[in-house]
This record gives structure tokens, sequence and C-alpha cells, in this order.
């Protein structure tokens, strides 16, 4: 096995601590990347605070993350050691079902190997992610980062910016399409980013005007103030697209009022049940949709497509012992717009440890 | 005032009983119209089941009726006496919101008049409906019936029908199409001749296999039996729209899997709280829509597709003084596929009262 270092979780209170991590030794088709920055993501909270007292596999979170590569197995053929790369929440999939096939990996039938929390398809172990100095993946799991991306600020596309790119582009948002953003933060941010340079009129909704300035920075054309009676009743029926990144569970009635006949409200921000009056979907032939992450051939035109327009996160960026400080702003919506760790502070052996 | 026969309830235990009912003189702009044939809908059996037991107003249920029109308004301009009509649900609207200016009158935002239980917009009555020998009708609300349609077999299109056309033709159905419905009911075997007119290929999802040969002689493909588990993992993400016509609560999960990439449900058969699982929508980017009757140029259309394509409903025709009876066997979708009232027996002053 080759060994790592990487901000490792325990049994239950689940705070971050350095740890020495072990990785597979390269398979044929195998790279070992040296991870350089990773962006923090709702689902890595999500992970740490549902871990159970005890008997969950340890957690290593990190799933958006671009760093170096550093080796690669003999059957490599796309990347060598020196190359920049970034990888995102799956690793592996089956490869053969429809799904796989027709290059939406992350809705295999098998279910994809995700990043971290995911089960090896070959040993069996459990998946440990990228808050970590080195990760091994599959190289057709890897993509190429395009150059001319800050690798920082890149991160989060891989997770972030794909879960809103998929529903973007399957729902055809070019010129003239309405789109509104429900809630501006890492994925709403990035919602905003990628809709005004698809060229959509791009509206953003809060709770609250104190993200206006950032609203029109982003490039969208107004705020909408959820708060404000009358302005969402003026809004009625506005948007062919509304993209609803609100983390917190929310209902989702007032929002679906504001799509236009035939619409679409793509809910992202929310993995369990919704529920909906069908008179809310029924009134204005509404449609309600999800999805998340994103398959490869998606996630290549992304990241060339972010090339292309400049597009990258709004970031903050920290060493990476500062993990904690990191995830306990989160949870309290304390970032502009995505933390993203800086890895290269666990090159030094006696960094402080910031769980301590 | 004018007066009719009728076929009404008051108070509960909800059985109809045969009674003299008022209809308002002719306005400007009104219809009178003989009812000739009355569809009995699922919504007929659902205002009866659900009234209080007392304080609600009397119920005259029917809306989806053909007739013939006895007198106009002066300001009547596409109708004369002797025209056959056909009505649907909706009687009137504001006529200014965006929704009736876009000629969704369905979806008006002040809400449209309903062809009973609704409030007229004039003089704050309640409306009676079309389970009567005579109707009042806006001119606006009245539609030609096109010639070669049997004006019994053609009363049920005017809500059966409406409902389902909306969703197929808002979603795009037609030649290279994969159509699933669910339910072969009154709305279900509709969508079924709808959808391979249009051109799809037409699946039809039930529980028991006792209707796979209606299916056929309708036009479908196959008959997926949804308690067959192997049936239903082979039909996974198949189908472009799944129109789900089960007017029972029922999962909409295992439907949901059986729809194909960025396809979508079509939820028509229930009108409260849908609850899904986000997962059942992401993986996929599938879609979850409602739809419920329709506007006045897209009934027009219906009328003349199925003109054209020798399309009504397969029903069974009973003298108005069954509707009891009708309705019961309704309850227990006893009927293939929708039972019509012949109101001609309304004629005869002394008809025997059915609810006795």
């Amino acid at each position: 096995m080759r060994t790592t270092v990487g901000w490792k979780a325990e049994g239950r209170p689940a705070a971050l601590r350095r740890e020495a991590l072990e990785r597979r030794e390269l398979r044929p088709d195998d790279l070992a990347v040296r991870v350089d920055y990773c962006g923090v993501c709702h689902s890595d909270l999500r992970a740490l605070d549902t871990r159970s007292a005890e008997g969950d596999p340890p957690l290593v979170p990190g799933h958006e993350f671009t760093g170096t590569v550093t080796g690669t197995g003999p059957e490599v053929t796309r990347f060598r050691a020196g190359d920049p790369v970034a990888v995102g929440n799956i690793v592996d999939s089956c490869g053969t079902c429809p799904m796989c096939r027709a290059g939406q990996e992350n809705f295999c039938h098998s279910f994809p190997t995700l990043t971290y929390g995911g089960t090896d398809r070959q040993d069996g172990t459990t998946t440990l992610g990228g808050y970590a100095r080195e990760y091994v993946v599959r190289e057709r799991f890897a993509h190429a980062l395009p150059a001319g991306l800050d690798p920082a600020a890149a991160a989060p596309l891989l997770c972030a910016g794909i879960t809103v790119w998929e529903p973007l582009r399957a729902l055809g948002v070019g010129p003239g399409s309405r789109v509104a953003v429900a809630g501006l933060g890492g994925l709403g941010h990035l919602a905003v980013k990628l809709a005004v340079a698809l060229g959509a009129e791009t509206s953003v909704i809060s709770r609250t005007p104190d993200k206006a300035e950032d609203a029109r920075r982003l490039g969208a054309h107004e705020l909408l103030l959820s708060s404000d009676p009358e302005q969402m009743a003026a809004a009625r029926d506005r948007f062919d697209v509304l993209v609803d990144t609100i983390s917190a569970p929310h209902e989702i009635g007032p929002y679906l009022r504001l799509v236009a006949t035939d619409g679409t409200l793509s809910h992202l921000g929310h993995l369990g049940p919704l529920t909906v009056e069908a008179m809310d979907l029924l009134v204005g032939r509404k449609k309600l949709s999800s999805a998340g992450s994103g398959g490869l051939p998606a996630t290549t035109a992304l990241l060339e497509f972010c090339a292309e327009h400049g597009i990258t996160a709004d970031i903050e960026l920290l060493p990476s012992a500062q993990v904690n400080e990191a995830l306990d702003r989160l949870r309290r919506n304390d970032v502009r717009y995505r933390f993203v760790l800086d890895m290269s502070d666990l090159d030094t052996p006696d960094a402080p440890d910031a769980s301590a």
C-alpha cells in the first residue's frame, strides 16, 4: 500500500484529525494524484453530521479536487506525471449498464463508486476522499484541467459546478431563457455564472437583500426577495427554469409559482423526500425535477466551457489545517461562496493539528 | 329565470334526485344548450363524496357534455339554434390575466369558473352542472362539436380527453416517442388512443393482465404488469413520457423508475399532496408534472384531432335515471371506460326516480 496524510473522522463527535492514510498500489489504469486543492461541499458536512456513534467506517471527506499526476499505471494513456487533473464525486461505475453507456455514470444502475464513503469495485474497501495529499483514481474518472483555470478556484466545478451544469444544459438554457436561481451559495453562485454565460436572463432569489450587489457582480439581472410578497407575486409564472439550491428544508410551492407554463423547478439542495401540492404542479403544467453530480462527458464539457468563459468559483482558500473551522462556518452559511482547502500544508510533517 | 330538470344532491348522504332546477335568463353572449349526453367523471364522485353533512350548497354534477343549441343571446355570433356543441369543466374566466391571454383559461389567475360548484362571475350564484336537460353557457366557453363525432361518445373528450391531451402535446409526444399510460380507466384509455394517434409507441401499465386485450385493441404496443417485478425492472428508464392516471393514492417511485433520462411523469389522477423521493427524480434527471382540464384553443384542437382520427371514448350509455347506479359502479371501477348519461329521459315528466 501507498501512504499519505489526510483529514479523517473516526467515531463521533466527528472533528477531523490529521492522520496517516493508506492508498492502494496503482492498478494498470490508475493515476496517483497529488491533491493540491479540495473544495468543501455541503455533502461533506452531511456525511460528518450523520455519522452514527460507532460502527461507521472512518471518513475522509472531499470530492471536488484538483491536483497533479505523480504516477501512472502501465495502461494509462491520457495522462503523464506532471499533468494537472481534476476529480469529482464519482471514481468508478459498472461501465456496461445503459446509463454508463450513455455517459451518465452518475446514474449507473449498480450505483457509481463515490469518491469517499463508496465501496471500491475491486477490493471492497471503503473509499477515502480528497481531504488528503494523495488520491489514487482510475484514469477514466480523472479529467484534464484546462490551462487557464486557476486550480484552486476550479476545484468546486467538479461537484457544485457539474451539479448545476447538467440541469441547465438538459433543460435547454440558452439565449432567451429566463432563469432564476434560488439560494446564493456554493451551487447557486455557480448556477448564476453558468446561466449568464449560456446567455440566459438570470435572476437571483434570496431571503435578504444583502447579496444584491454580489448577484449583480455575478451577472444576474436582479435580486428578488422571497420575503417580499409583492415581489414574489409580480414574478409569478416568470421563469422557464428555476434552479433551487436552498440547502435547508423549505416549501417548494412558493417557488413553483414563479415557474412559467411548462417550465421546470430543478431541486438541487436536498436529498430527502419532497412534498408538493399537485395543484402547484397542475396550474401551469409545471415540472419538478432534480439533479446531482454529472456524467463524464458533461463534466468534460463543463470544464471546457468554463475555460472558454473564464468561469471558476468564488472561493475562500484556507490551509487544510483549518478544515474544521471551514466546516463550522459552512454549517452557519458563513462563506462566499465556497471554501477550498490548500493541501500543501500536509507536506510539513509537524503542521499543527487544527482539531486539537 | 328559466327552468329545467336535473339530478341534484342536497345534504348528505348524497344520492342524486331528479328535481326541477333554475337556469339564468340568457345574457347577451349566452347560449341555451339542450344537454343530450353528459359523461360521469371521477370528479363528480369526489364532489359527492366530500360533501359535508350540511351547509354545502346543492350539487348538480356533470362537466363534460354535448348538446344542441336551443337559444342564443343577441351578441352571440358563432352559434345558432340547432348547432351541436360541447362544454367542458370551465365556463368562464377573467379573460385578462396572462394565463387567459395565453389561452390557458384553465389556469386563470383569479381561478376559472367551474361548470358546477363554481361561482358565477356576474351574479355570484353557485353553478349547477350538466346532469340536467339544459345548461346556459357563455358562447366563448362552448365548442362546436365537429361533424362525424358521435355526440354521446364525444362527451368525455371535454374533461377526460383534454386532461390527457394537454400534457401529451406539451411534452411533445409524437412519432418516435415512447409513452406509457398507467391505469386504464376513463383518462387512461383516451391517453392510449391519443398517444397512438400522435404516433407514439404506447404501453399500458396495469396491476392485472385482464386488460391486455383491451390495451391492444386501443392500439397499445404491450401491457406491462406493475405487479411483476421482472417486467418493471426490464422497463426501467424506458419511457419518455409516463401518463399516470391511477385514481387511487399510490407510490410514485416505482413509476418514476420507468421514465427515461430527462423524461416526465405526468401525474393526473390525484389532486392532493404528492410525495416523492428526491433520489427518484435525481437519478436520470426525471421530472414530475401534473395537468388538468385545458384551455379553449387546446380543446378546439383536440376536437379537431379526434374528428380527423375518429377518436371518441369507449362508453357505456345509460338513461340519466340510472345515474346513481353509474356512480356506484364507478366507485368500484366497474366501467369500461366511461359512463355517459343520456339526458333524453328527462323529457318524460313521470320518469322513474332512480334514487328512490
